[in-house]
């Protein structure tokens, strides 16, 4: 189980057994996701790169954590499927949409929606964690 | 579009036109989602609340901000969908599974697994992210 209690009021729950149903696939857990150690980024520029935290090649669905080091573009392109986003530092927007996104502001798009991503010069990395489903 | 460039590269790029395939949803752009107002929280039990961010009544999937103010519990339940899961503050986990979540871990929960969601008293509220597609 995860981390044992100390006196908080469910220490005596027990987990449910067998709580995984028959052919249920694996789960993912990551700690600390949006790193600054280069290594985790696959570069889509010079400034851009994608960490990827999972993905479901079955569905072409997948979760990363995209950084712009400073200024940067993702060329425009449009998604058939449903995108979460968290921000989690930085700046960054979509051209053709009306807000600006900083740390902690959530972005729900809905399948059809065209878009080209800018990251602004903000003084920190722009790090967003994107869930495409 | 989104705030206005700087010295940016890209700021002479254009947006695409006609962003919005037809028949396209809205989207949704929220500021600063793990808020600690109340009013935001639907309560779940005394210490649990829940700000929806975003709901699909069709294929009943959403996103929203689960909060547990100190040691909390979300009674054992089952999901049919996967989960996406970005931890904001605070400590929480499964009594099924081996990792303990703090700021900043990723999960992903394939669909068919059962769990008791539980948060800790970690000095400061437990605020996840949680996207159930």
């Amino acid at each position: 189980m995860a981390e044992a209690p100390k006196n908080e009021f469910w220490r005596d729950l027990k987990p449910i057994e067998n709580s995984q149903k028959p052919d249920a696939l694996p789960e993912v857990y990551l700690s600390k996701v949006a790193t600054d150690d280069d290594r985790y980024y696959v570069p889509f520029s010079d400034t851009v790169g994608s960490r990827p935290l999972w993905i479901n090649v079955k569905d072409n669905t997948w979760s990363d954590v995209l950084r712009a080091k400073e200024a940067g573009l993702v060329n425009r392109h449009y998604h058939p499927h449903e995108v979460f986003a968290y921000t989690i530092s930085g700046k960054w927007g979509y051209l053709e949409r009306p807000w600006t996104a900083t740390a902690g502001d959530f972005i729900y798009e809905a399948p059809g929606e065209g878009h080209t991503l800018v990251a602004y010069d903000s003084g920190e990395p722009m790090k967003t964690l994107f869930s495409v489903t």
